[in-house]
């Protein structure tokens, strides 16, 4: 297998938001891409969001050899990977689809080059049965949108290699990426789930009429959202405890917080209460887009992101 | 009752973390301070606390009338609350000790002032429940530390009135915190369960061997708790829906995440899964100590609230 160091072309397979994100960020560290979609417009529409990212990309800072120059797009997925020293595969989140898809992706990519899935819905046991070197196939699971936010949760399939997850943790930890080992294959993998249990509760409370959707936006993101943006929630109890730090956490804070665990509820999901959400959302929203949120969100996030590494958080 | 923009003097009893960290917020948007506590050497620990967080509150922005100067320790609680405007309340979360100190303060406080608790303890039909004015009395629960986390959780007892509630709001938002309202009292208010709602799924996935500890926390902290310091939850699913924005969320992706929810666990907090926490903790620290960690923290996040307000977000 090639090392990590000398990956240079990156093959994209399957260019909706989630693979153009990524075209976009490993533009950004200076890698040569290649990128396919059958969809019609599909290189109109990478370009379009690649340079749209660029913005948000350079205030982050850029790799020296960056450049927008290096993205090309194949018609055919041979000739997109024939080159691939790294795939990463973006395509829609169909079983029966993606296991043909990821066969053809083995037979096409060079022997030595590893191939990741950004899947959150089918397991790697699933994606890799058709192939004939299932062995260099991990999921490789960004969270949107990947040219801004670090996470990737890398799990492999019963047939993963070791070797194929130590290189793809290796490789994402050396272009800027933070990426999480799961030993488990989960629904969702584990950050969905982390949202679903804050959201749960989130649910439970406005239905039970404790507050508006509003403040519970509030709640989250002027209380322990702006926290959790820059410690995890295990290093956040150490301050928690205050001078006894974790140890004092785990022996007199620890006990309240499983009550209110214990006190926790389930929602109703039911079309009034999406509804109520969806009015309120409207309305938070105001005048402002869904591209315009985004992109200050990113701009805010980037800029957290930035200053948190100054700090040495 | 004195307006809201009347009100100049603001009395502090209890000044332990919260009650000082309370202090420090109103002298910096220009309030006169009186604080008392019978601990010994309190007053000095509370100048020690207010000059210590004067750092990041000048950051942040002061009120043209700040000072330091403005803060005043009395020997009794007679003194500290004969001509407060508005109470603070962060005494010991001991159900009698409220109740009484409640009562006394209730008796010392001019009749047209508020008298709010920073209990999350104790409900605040328990805490009234000796007063001679119950109406005027609430609860405004911060959320550490409260001169760098905006949220405010307000919620009144059987007793309190509803100008009571409307005029903490008010109070709170004039002087740039955030307060929510809560219609119902709930053990440990609102965004204790919602941190509880997280580690409990946090812990589970520990427990079950899917991650680490350290990777658990890099899974909020660069996955999803980047963005919930900028937008709550359901503004944030808004994006989560791209052009079609929270309606299409609702119709499309709440399927999937409904199917999250119901696939949550539930940890069983054990001796060996505390330590497993506090080793990993103790570890991601390093050599840097509590104070250090949280003076960075307050750091970032302050310079996070800051850049989200110039957003507009």
């Amino acid at each position: 297998m090639a090392k990590i160091e000398e990956i240079q072309n990156i093959a994209i397979v399957g260019t909706g938001v989630i693979g153009a994100s990524w075209a976009a960020y490993y533009l950004s560290r200076g890698f040569s891409i290649v990128a396919t979609d059958p969809a019609p417009n599909a290189e109109a529409n990478l370009r379009k969001y690649v340079d749209e990212a660029w913005t948000i990309l350079s205030k982050s800072g850029l790799s020296p050899n960056a450049s927008r120059a290096r993205l090309s797009f194949a018609p055919s997925m041979a000739q997109a990977l024939a080159k691939a020293d790294f795939v990463q595969e973006n395509g829609p989140e169909r079983p029966d689809f993606k296991v043909k898809l990821f066969a053809e992706i083995d037979d096409a990519t060079p022997a030595g080059s590893i191939i990741a899935s950004s899947s959150s819905g089918i397991t790697m046991d699933v994606i890799q049965s058709g192939c004939k070197r299932p062995e260099r196939c991990v999921i490789g699971h960004p969270f949107n949108p990947p040219h801004v936010i670090p996470l990737v949760e890398v799990v492999g399939g019963a047939k993963t290699s070791p070797e194929t997850i130590e290189r793809a943790m290796a490789f994402y930890k050396s272009i800027g990426k933070k990426p999480i080992r799961l030993f488990k294959a989960l629904p969702g993998h584990v950050a969905n789930r982390l949202q679903a249990a804050l959201y749960r509760e989130v649910l439970y409370l406005i239905q039970q009429g404790v507050l508006s959707v509003a403040d519970a936006d509030i709640a989250v993101s002027y209380g322990p959202g702006p926290r959790w943006g820059v410690m995890g929630p295990s290093l956040q109890w150490h301050l928690g405890g205050g001078q006894g730090g974790i140890q004092h956490f785990m022996d007199h804070i620890m006990g309240p917080m499983e009550s209110w665990m214990k006190a926790l509820g389930t929602p109703d999901i039911t079309p009034e209460l999406k509804q109520t959400v969806i009015d309120a959302v409207l309305q938070i929203a105001g005048n402002r887009t869904v591209e315009q949120l985004a992109a200050k969100e990113n701009e805010v996030v980037t800029g957290l992101l930035s200053s948190r590494t100054k700090a040495g958080l």
